[in-house]
């Protein structure tokens, strides 16, 4: 088959279906969310079949365990899967809502309606319930959309497209509207991420190699998820007992989650209280701690971080411990190492709350709360296609209102511009 | 000179400036632009005079009169760059407002608070005024910019640019965080465009070769402002005065603008009627009229229409005309033709308005109103930097708010993430 030719075919398609998407109305598209999550309980055996033979060819393949866990729909997955659909479902529909409705002095009223963005492409790797997730997020927003997993998660990816496709039609909406992609050539990545005429944005959801690679090649914007170095300061007048809490939750209640805590900065002026208060829970659960030179004087325990730590999402119960002479040079520190993902002061000062909410240029920007709150779910987005951590279109945590534009609508009664 | 040194040194630039800028207070950037304005005024003459020998040097060179034109800095267009800069510091600050401050189920104040994007390059034609324009845009929003004007208005940039340091100096604010390239060569455009590292956005101004030579070269998001061919759909259910009207001033107000209307739409059904009603006063205006079949049917004097006329932006007194059956047949003519900018309705019936509103998919849609009200003005932002044809990040008229991005910020007093 000629791979170009092939996916053009399905950004022509994909964008026939994006107008027929665009214009379906609310019931239409919770009927297809819910026909979709009837059809996958139908075809489960045949689902969990296909990933089976995925399973075992990865398993022959020797890839790693790490790997072949996400891959695996086992019947918990199944049910998330189902039970993502019926909560897609019950989210508001963000299309066609009007916003800022107002007159202007010239007697025309004008305001913004909410628009699907047209075709959005989503590239992923070994989870075949993003697959589901996805196509009912942009289902949701009215896009129409072309899906990209993993090779070695294509026969599940198929069986699951077969549902989609017909729970699409079961509603009177364009099967074709969610396109699987059925070639595992890495070509076809550079070609979707360089169609501007048939792809509006690209979500890729995964490592960074995939997103750095999709980011080299892209023609079209991007909806970025990078690094997550995230940061807790505890500032001098913190409440220790506070920042403990703060401190272990953002560490250890997930360690392979992009808003963990990968570097704690503990004010200079109260470390020797600190440290003895914060270090311990933390080496309770298993955490190798790397301190700076100035903590290690105060806790001779710790192993001496190298200046790679700083710059590090370990992604496991590793921390990195510096001490800082204040708010400004927790600050510097941030900007300097950080990633601009998700970053929290702990501290009871409001000026210094203030100025830490105002200057830290990341995503999610924290006071007295956990960084694994940045979460699209925690912020009542309902769903999440992904966290942004670029500035234009959407940044951090992106839900329903990130696969959508705003338009212009203008309403008069005749008017006609002067002057 | 090493090109590529000197662009990599105004993109370090200019991230250095981008944390200062955008920590800037309301008051600082105020006085700024009236600073600005003042020392605009103080060294009016050796701008005019700058202005001067880049008017002869370009007499010399034959170039035509309209980039002349576009060129000159006379005092009354002096006098618009110094209203400019006063209107733009009453603009209300966007840079930290919050939005939607909510409480989550689990006790965490959310919000967005409104953050520049960083460094906001601008790369325009020969209109000098427009450097001092984007400037205090760029400055209001508390962006960085690099700014790259016409190679014809290069004395002229030059000597403006000393205002802007000045400015910028005197109200305690970094003078690089307004940069002017003071090179003609054609290659630091396409630096400009693919420093990601430095650059967090670029807004083309200009015509349709700079627009696509800079998206063909952009490794960062551009703000693209492409063609406006504008519809105005005259409905069977039309008030004919009001459509009149409307087609008049869509047409003749200004000819070379890109929401001036350039094909008209008629139902055929009321074709008898309206034509001998809406063609007379155009012709009256010297406007020269290319009709489709149909309509030449019904009005001997109209010239023929071609294929190539429902796509052509004319940007001069020559308007297509073509009869439609019925609102399916307008948008499918719109969607066909039409670039996305601006379209209108003239009808009296709700539901063909309501889904005119709803289905067309252009940047700014109209209900018995002029195209001509599609601005940033018009819509109450104050200001415009360009009207974006894109629809991720922003779509129609861009004002402050498009340079600007929305962060999270979380308040809490000491809440974990469970479960």
């Amino acid at each position: 088959m000629d791979l170009n030719a092939y996916m053009l075919g399905l950004g022509k398609t994909a964008r026939q279906c994006a107008r027929p998407m665009a214009r379906a109305t609310t019931a239409q598209k919770n009927a297809a969310l819910l026909a979709i999550a009837r059809q996958l309980e139908h075809d489960q055996a045949a689902i969990l079949q296909a990933n089976g033979e995925d399973l075992r060819a990865a398993e022959a393949q020797k890839l790693e365990a790490a790997l072949l866990d996400r891959l695996a729909l086992n019947p918990a997955r199944f049910a998330d899967m189902l039970a993502g659909l019926e909560q897609v479902a019950a989210l508001r529909d963000p299309i066609g809502e009007i916003e800022d409705l107002q007159y202007r002095p010239s007697g025309i009223q004008i305001g913004q309606m909410r628009v699907p963005l047209g075709v959005v492409g989503i590239i992923y790797e070994s989870r075949p319930n993003v697959t589901v997730d996805a196509a009912a997020l942009c289902l949701k927003s009215g896009n129409a959309t072309i899906l990209r997993g993993g090779s070695e998660a294509l026969r599940s990816n198929q069986a699951l497209a077969q549902a989609l496709h017909q729970g699409l039609a079961d509603s009177g909406l364009p099967a074709a509207a969610v396109q699987v992609l059925d070639t595992t050539e890495r070509q076809a990545v550079d070609r979707l991420v360089s169609m501007p005429e048939y792809v509006d944005v690209i979500v890729p959801r995964g490592g960074k190699g995939l997103i750095e690679r999709v980011s080299a090649h892209a023609r079209v914007p991007v909806i970025k998820h990078l690094d997550g170095i995230c940061h807790v300061y505890v500032h001098a007048d913190a409440d220790l007992a506070m920042a403990e809490r703060i401190v272990v939750n953002a560490k250890t209640h997930r360690y392979g989650v992009c808003n963990a805590m990968e570097t704690l900065l503990v004010d200079q002026s109260i470390a020797a209280q600190a440290l003895p208060r914060l270090l311990p829970p933390l080496r309770a659960r298993g955490v190798e701690l790397r301190g700076c030179e100035r903590s290690r004087a105060l806790d001779a325990q710790l192993l001496a971080a190298s200046e790679a730590d700083w710059s590090t999402e370990y992604l496991a119960p590793i921390l990195a411990i510096r001490l800082v002479d204040g708010l400004d040079a927790a600050m510097e520190h941030i900007e300097r190492y950080g990633s601009h993902h998700t970053d929290a002061i702990v501290t009871r000062d409001l000026a210094c709350a203030r100025r830490f909410l105002n200057e830290v240029d990341s995503s999610s920007v924290m006071v007295n709360a956990s960084t694994r709150f940045a979460d699209g779910f925690e912020y009542g987005l309902g769903a999440e296609i992904g966290i942004s951590t670029d500035k234009f279109h959407a940044r951090g945590p992106v839900g329903l209102n990130g696969l959508t534009s705003l338009k212009w609508i203008v309403i008069g009664d005749g008017q006609i511009r002067g002057g």
